[in-house]
């Protein structure tokens, strides 16, 4: 194996790819990104994959002689980020003696020999053979990740909470995500592609119907990475099998196992018709609580949230029996009776980070029943949360 | 207790001084800040202190009643950070019952009560009475302090080492650092200061004849922060007794305990005479250093400099049985004979990255002796490295 690149285009790609490397790997081989360099098409690829999430990515390189090796990410990535601006030559040598494989790489500046592993022992990506593409319009991406993707759990052991999940009708995309506390559900509108590059397809919209399955939250955050930056109107492919999803998107490819078990039917969880409505300034809401917070973390990150609807004023305070005490006041529009609820601030302050809207309505009934925030106008997102049971 | 003042003011003062609240404080009102507002001058006062090093920094405020009293640093800056810009007004109010003491900060947006600490527990600064006050420029503290700090101990046990020495002479003041290993010098000449605000003093100059102490380096980057940005000449109040050093410049005042114990006598160390001078490029040996760094992580962080005086040229290299092997060259102007040594990698860097020159001379004799670095040009420095024997 044999080619010269430049070190940005190396650089980018590896950093992009080696995201998908696990920290303990269970094999050495994994902890090692695959090369793999094409002469015909005058190109190199570079995966990781740790069995569950694979990212792959592609470039252009003056490839003299093709081949494929794999070299330890993390090294790599350390010798390649600080070697300054422009060409490198990679070359693959095999020393006879020991079977020893070493890759050099030389720069302007200097040379490098790094111990490599053979590509045969790399398990392969899936692919999905036979599935149809879907073209989703990036912005429906965006949208439902920005919304949903926070709730999910962290907890491994969670399962199917540790993802997105996402179903389809006809013309919408919904996006849900809980990790048992909370609940956040992202209703996109799918709307025609006007992608440039395929003239073709610029009036037709992907049909979702009977679209279902559940994504892992780690592999949708560095979805997320991968289409940050890129126009809202460019889509990304789709397809998807019994067992992967596969996202492509120009010459970056993530592949990763979807999550098995059935998903809650979260519908169930959401109120119908609540006693009280109150609409208010999302930010100021969230200031004044990051503020409040700072009490509340001595404590249990509880906060009272009391409502006045006489005085059109809804009240966050605080109390800890050793530092001292919050309290903050700002207007709002209530409809319903005054009264008093308690939440985790945490989960109040993730839900009013991700509402994409000026200002909010907060519905709810009596005591220890779900409270639900959703956006005043624009994208249709419903945040739910369980209040904390005020201990007098 | 009872003044207004802007949240920015309370906010930059608070921040500069909590950086002496203890992290692990021995007493309680250790952890506290120290609150003094005085109705005469209008001004309000903070301190912080643990037991070593004391910050102190003053602000105006509309002081409608006097007093003092300490409360919870790190509650304190998270509350203060977090209000919006504004006027704060803050009043302290003993609850007779249980003699708590509470202060309540008011701002526009609502209002938070911090438990609070009589100011009598709080341990007075020390302050120096009769000592004389010297101005230094500002310029000087910079230079040396940049040159120096990095090189002092981190090793809590080895005392003297843990601090700067600064050594006076009729017209220069010299910094110098050890930890044992490496060594860095730097030697500051005292120019007129040219302070409009003292117009007498603009064309004295300190004598510094027979000045010499130690001064522990955690004080010293707290110096580094409270002149970083002031212009390079004004000048710097620094006042000395047996025990301790105060700095003051402008409302802020920095105190704090000098070393006790005699500091090594490092001008012994640096040898008269050397075999061999190598003139390089300082940016261009760094990088490369940091390069080839990468692979020395791996192992013992040594790296070998092979200088060959016929090519001009020195190179650096790093082997390693496992990973691989780095090589970089660069061109040197090299006087005396070929050869090869070793260093630890790190140390290195360290010193590169604080010489002030572009480029640098390296001196050096035979194998297990001493290496100078120092600028070619400006700033007299002095930066020696114990080489490490090569294992053939």
């Amino acid at each position: 194996m044999k080619f010269v690149c430049s070190q940005s285009d190396l650089n980018s790609n590896l950093s992009f790819v080696s995201r998908a490397v696990p920290s303990r790997p269970t094999h050495p081989i994994l902890a090692n990104v695959l090369v793999v360099a094409d002469a015909q098409k005058k190109r190199v690829s570079l995966t990781a994959f740790d069995l569950s999430l694979g990212i792959e990515s592609s470039f252009s390189a003056d490839v003299t002689e093709e081949g494929k090796i794999t070299l330890p990410a993390k090294l790599l990535n350390d010798i390649v980020s600080r070697l300054s601006e422009g060409e490198i030559t990679i070359v693959a040598e095999e020393v006879e003696e020991d079977e020893t494989l070493l890759v050099l790489l030389k720069s302007v500046s200097g040379q490098f020999q790094v111990r490599a592993m053979k590509a045969d022992e790399f398990p392969p990506l899936p692919t999905i053979e036979d599935g149809e593409s879907i073209e989703l319009p990036i912005v429906i991406l965006t949208e439902g990740l920005k919304g949903a993707l926070f709730a999910a759990s962290s907890d491994e052991t969670k399962q199917v909470l540790t993802g997105v999940h996402l179903t389809g009708t006809q013309d919408s995309l919904e996006f849900a995500a809980t990790d048992g506390h909370r609940l956040s559900v992202v209703q996109t509108t799918l709307q025609p592609s006007t992608d440039d590059d395929e003239p073709g397809d610029t009036t037709e919209m992907p049909n979702l119907e009977g679209f279902s399955l559940t994504i892992p939250a780690r592999a949708l955050r560095e979805l997320e990475r991968m289409i940050g930056g890129r126009p809202d109107t460019e889509a990304i492919a789709l397809q998807v099998d019994d067992a992967q999803v596969v996202f492509e998107l120009g010459q970056q490819r993530l592949t990763v196992r979807k999550l098995d078990g059935a998903y809650p039917n979260y519908q169930m969880l959401i109120p119908k018709n609540f006693s009280r409505t109150i609409s208010l300034e999302r930010k100021r809401l969230l200031t004044s609580l990051e503020r409040v917070a700072v009490l509340a973390d001595q404590k249990n990150n509880l906060v009272k949230c009391t409502f006045d609807s006489e005085e059109g004023q809804v009240s966050l305070s605080v109390e800890t029996q050793d530092l001292g005490s919050a309290k903050e006041s700002m207007p709002a529009e209530i409809t319903g009776d005054s009264g008093e609820i308690a939440f985790n601030v945490k989960y109040l302050m993730d839900g009013l980070k991700a509402l994409p809207a000026k200002d909010i309505q907060i519905q709810l009934n009596e005591g220890n029943q779900p409270v639900i925030f959703s956006p005043l106008g624009g994208l249709k997102m419903t945040y739910l949360v369980m209040p904390v049971q005020i201990v007098k």
